[in-house]
């Protein structure tokens, strides 16, 4: 795709958009404090979508459930950050912390943190406020690498902003910090730091709307006042820096910081992203194009609480993958390396691709036709630079968390949905390489069939992951003509069958002499990577990792009756864990399903392989209704960087995609009366759910586009050609519905 | 009942359990290390049955998981302390320290912590063993009022002793600390401190088995060489001293460190507790009193890991509470008044009667013929000191942990029992005392019917908890005669009707106005007590309780089928919490029902009450399976002084007092294939399973003494009979057996 096409396709998609606006505003029914309570680990700030700057406050505090630098139990801000993961397991960024105080602190080497009530505070996409105990009232808002922060004092105070580039919590650590005042409302610098992104490098330039009158910078040792603003520069760990106001330009100090991964120049260009000191703009501009996003998925219900819970899910699916280049499309990555995206694309990161590669990818496909060129050509960018596909990209740093090599279902479901603006070849052979590279497990893996757990940890489900990602890579050998390819893919594909044990019904570790791993304990979790044989769960979780070939697991068990049977003690067993160090990850029970973590996400699901459909209706309207509410702690467990909360938006709909690259949704039980996909080539597709009702949760009947549809699936490509699919709900199953095989989903794909 | 009878039915009692002996040992089944992880909180070191010393070692980590001291997860020893409660969810104790040293450290104000391994640690019951990794084996063995240290050390050490005073963890911290050293070879001295139980004092005498040649005091802020063995004293908050021994005097010191609550004269008193210096012969001691404890209910199952299981458990139920007295029956209380147990009987204090009220002190009546009597009276002297029952004691002093007045249902039990010894007429005014008390809600809960949420917290638990309470003071009325009464508490004992919510099916809490509480979310939990409408839960887990009514609770709901219904969606509702301040208590789920806290303990024998028994088969045996195992995690929430390991002891038997005061015991599904319980009385009462399996679980028929017996339950009375009750298992339901409602358990008790 040219950049002529890109543009042009972004003015219909937004105009269309546009179009819509005689509604009501959608950005009201989104509340950012859903998720920054429980584990969800979501921050509340201000954001525009996929920006780079995600300016929210910070508790000051470390711990798990402060990943995101906040959480909603706390009732103390130590500044306003300009960077903050979404939803994470592991805590970093927060980089360029600002806070605004009534006085210079004297003690110039620390910080100070201020009580707040949430009744004093409020978030809505894009903007975020606080008045603190000590009267000042803080106003947050963004562009895509801008903060703007709006400073209101009290009576009485001395205007006085601190930059404290030492400010880190949980894993990271600055290494090297800088700041030179350029002129009387000028700073740049620069925040190096190490972490879970072992090297990171952010640059910034700060801009004040009043001139400040005085300065003191702290290198964490000592202070000096700087009262001439010659230009200045402070290097240490712990560089901070006060800038004092006189009281007479007002109770009002605004402030804009941009950033850049490449120098302090990229940064200042980038300031002019805000060109005037008009708050209330920006804060428009930043609601407008959430109000965008949220016009691509829309529902219609009588319920509010579903309606937070679905606006504020397809917000958090807008947040990550993050901006990372400059506007020219330069970058510095992890390596020092300076690199520039072409024909002026961008360079993104942040890619959770354990959690995201299941749900939020694929609705992707139907909701960032813009974006997501970009962010797939990311990964194949950092390919380039790495020789490997990344794993978990955190500031383009390789941060190896989590298992699998799942660039490649995402790589596959593009190539395979013809994705434009991707070159397949290319991306085949990165894919290629991930499943011969020398890390990882994968020659022991290639060796035996299987991950031997005396080789490596997580026999089990790395075995299962690498087994379905080499399917993908068989699905697109297929379409590219490689037929070799194909076939010894198909092979790998199958590999999760050697550690199914028949005798216990569930899929368990084998050690490299071929033996099962004893003792068992279904109910046996270990957090410890390199001991644990399930990762961050058991075998009941663990078990069903097959989105590729249901019904070659279902043969493993015996009949599909059989696979049912055992789906449903998934659903009733206790819902305990077992062990010593058990992971915190598994949450959000139903029996041992665990909603809480990803690899429960498609189980409920598996239903619809094995023609049991109405098992899936009702699981999925439990799971809707159990693990989602529009409270703080609303998501069941961390909600990972949009993973979470794109099954909310699927499931909500009707759909999920067991199978993320088999190019079909697989029906669950709708829980919106109607559910709007406002498609980029300008078409609608809807989903309808007549007389549904809490009560009404099973399908009776189905028409697309006033026939009669008998599959438990839509195609990728049906819900492009518009139209609508309309499902007739009731209080009891109907058995028939589904009943034929022919109707079921799996297979070789759909394309 | 009178001295001599009491060391009479002392003697046939033991001599009972030792006619049995041909048996193997049944000590071995004991692991005392399960319940040392997860969130078990029991300790693994040596004490006697209900002793005064539980000598154990700890890990000197504070922390929630370390309230015993001592956490399966760690690996540091910090030394070896003389008091250790039992699977509390609150830490305290841990009094008088002792850590062996390879040589003297030279910063006497700190301890050090040595690491070990569990490759090298061993116990068993009254006996603890670690090789540490500085190369000391440190072995523990008690008396009911002297621990027992022997300490074998490596070549080239300086055999050293150190005793920390100033030791403490979580809530605890000492307040004034003393040593006196008598001789070369004695010490006296006493640790007094504050924590969970505000006021503490602990004397203790300790006796090394060779002369110490050097001492080194320090009272937390410098040091003395104390060569000449004058009598000396040091006072001060952090008292420590180390006995430093000559090379020559071998490798292997031994100490004894005995304990009371008057004075250090009666310490050196129990120091005769251990006459010489045999250690194995008191370790042997030891272990007999366990193994005639384990051999008052026994089991029979060709599975072992369900023998440890059971077996630990029944050792679990026989550590507290525990002796508070000295062998006289002096003792001091927490508000320092010195009184006497008349005639030579003994004071207990550790009265978790919040857990413990359930199945534990039930289970006393067949177990604890002999102590049962003290532990009463034990309360009654709380009564006559306080002026009110105990609710939580610990060390004499209210603690005023949890809700209820559940001494009530206690006495109540034991009065109606008949239990010898117990005070009948003493004890109804202690409770209706209780009953009429001008704090903990009381005045509100009487004058509006129920606990409003607005005048204090926790407005359903303390409500039902109450109203329970009430029914046992109504219970001990009629026994009585006194009529008034009978009708006035039968009355209040409705009382949890008033909160029933017919629209959702829960119990919700009230305001004073009469509504109730909005917005309402069953899901919730809150763990500030204040705040908390339900305690350490949600509504799931505390709609149910309503033991002495079960018939009036499925009335509410319109029918038994109803409740039914009800309990069915307990046991199969997402595993989830929603709140901000989610209780830890609440765990061990298998839906909402949540095993790991007391509130659901009797829920799934309730379908006994309303024709539904099969189910309470089903559930039992799958709580049996999935809540207990073998494992250091093997309980599936605190321990809780004994209560959930009564409950295992109690449904691996078959049985369970789903109300304690009734006299009745409920048919659950035996996991055993034989339980004898050898009574007080001489006579033994047999439960077997005939056909037992994992499969086989419901109850098909069953015999007492060889005649059809239909009901659903077996009176207490019946059990002292002796005899035979033969349940015939089978892998299918039978619904005929307790078919007919006058089969079922419930009524007025069953007297």
């Amino acid at each position: 795709m040219n950049m002529l096409m890109r543009l042009s396709s972004l003015v219909l998609f937004s105009s269309l958009c546009l179009l819509s606006r005689g509604q009501d505003s959608l950005i009201r029914y989104v509340d950012p404090f859903i998720g920054t309570g429980g584990h969800g680990h979501t921050f509340p700030g201000a954001a525009v979508p996929f920006g780079m700057v995600q300016l929210s406050p910070d508790n000051g505090r470390s711990g798990w459930d402060w990943c995101s630098g906040y959480h909603y139990s706390d009732s103390l801000i130590a500044g306003f950050s300009h960077t903050h993961l979404s939803g994470t397991g592991i805590g970093d960024w927060l980089d360029i912390s600002v806070m605004p105080l009534t006085a210079p602190l004297a003690d110039t080497t620390q910080g100070i943190k201020i009580r707040f009530s949430h009744d004093n505070e409020y978030a809505s996409p894009g903007y975020y406020r606080v008045t603190m105990d000590n009267g000042i009232r803080a106003e947050l808002t963004a562009t895509a690498r801008c903060g703007y922060h709006r400073y209101t004092y009290p009576q009485g105070a001395t205007p006085t902003i601190r930059l404290d580039l030492a400010f880190h919590l949980n894993w990271d650590t600055p290494t090297e910090t800088h700041v030179t005042i350029l002129n009387d409302s000028t700073l740049v610098g620069y925040r190096y730091s190490t972490g879970w992104a072992h090297v990171q490098r952010v640059y910034f330039a700060a801009r004040t709307s009043s001139a400040f009158t005085k300065t003191i910078l702290n290198d964490g040792h000592s202070a000096s006042d700087m009262s001439d603003m010659a230009e200045t520069y402070d290097k240490g760990k712990g560089v901070s820096a006060q800038l004092i106001f006189n009281e007479h330009h007002g109770h009002i100090i605004e402030l804009k910081v941009a950033l850049s991964s490449t120098s302090y120049d990229k940064a200042l260009q980038a300031l002019n992203e805000i060109p005037s000191w008009d708050f209330a703009r920006t804060r428009k501009s930043a609601a407008d194009q959430w109000e965008n996003e949220l016009r691509k998925v829309t529902i219609s219900t009588n319920n509010d609480a579903l309606k937070r819970v679905f606006y504020t899910a397809l917000y958090h699916t807008a947040i990550a993958p993050t901006l990372y280049s400059d506007a020219d499309g330069e970058y510095q990555n992890a390596h020092g390396d300076v690199h520039t995206m072409p024909g002026g694309t961008s360079r993104y990161t942040l890619f959770s691709l354990w959690d995201t590669f299941r749900a939020l990818k694929p609705l992707f496909t139907l909701t960032q036709p813009e974006r997501y060129t970009d962010m797939l050509n990311s990964m194949l960018a950092f390919y380039d630079e790495n020789g490997l596909l990344p794993v978990w990209d955190l500031s383009t740093w390789e941060t190896n968390t989590m298992t699998g090599y799942h660039a490649i279902p995402v790589l596959a479901d593009a190539i395979l949905k013809e994705w434009p603006g991707l070159d397949a070849e290319r991306a085949y052979e990165a894919m290629i390489k991930s499943a011969h590279q020398d890390i990882r497990g994968v020659p022991d893996y290639i060796q035996y069939g299987y991950l031997p757990q005396d080789k490596a940890g997580g026999s089990v489900t790395v075995t299962l992951e690498y087994a379905y990602d080499d399917w993908c890579i068989a699905q697109v050998a297929k379409k590219l003509g490689k037929t070799a390819d194909h076939a010894t893919f198909m092979n790998r594909a199958k590999s999760y069958a050697q550690l199914f044990d028949p005798g216990t019904g569930f899929m368990r570790a084998k050690n490299s002499d071929g033996q099962f791993v004893e003792p068992f304990d279904p109910f046996w979790s270990e957090h410890d990577f390199d001991k644990a044989q399930y990762i961050e769960g058991n075998a009941w979780q663990h078990s069903f990792f097959v989105p590729h070939d249901v019904a070659g697991l279902a043969a493993l068990y015996g009949s599909n009756k059989a696979l049912g049977k055992k789906l449903d003690e998934l659903f009733t067993a206790p819902s305990v864990m077992h062990g010593e160090n058990i992971s915190p990850d598994a949450s959000g029970f139903i029996g041992q399903y665990a909603h809480g973590n990803e690899p429960s996400h498609h189980i409920a699901y598996m239903y619809n392989y094995i023609g049991e459909p109405w098992k899936t209706q009702e699981r999925v309207r439990q799971i809707v209704d159990s693990m989602y509410h529009d409270k703080p702690d609303g998501y069941a467990g961390n909600e990972d960087a949009g993973q979470m909360s794109a099954w909310a938006v699927w499931s909500i709909g009707g759909l999920y995609p067991v199978n993320p690259a088999a190019g079909e949704y697989v029906f669950g039980s709708p829980s919106a009366d109607k559910t709007t996909f406002s498609l980029p080539n300008g078409r609608q597709f809807t989903i309808s759910a007549q007389n549904n009702s809490d009560r009404n949760i099973y399908i009776q009947s189905a028409t697309l586009n006033g026939k009669p549809y008998e599959n438990l699936y839509i195609r990728h490509q049906d819900i492009l050609e518009g139209g609508e699919l309309v499902f007739k709900m009731g209080p009891k199953p109907n058995k028939r519905f589904g009943r034929n095989p022919e109707t079921w989903p799996g297979g070789e794909g759909n394309w």
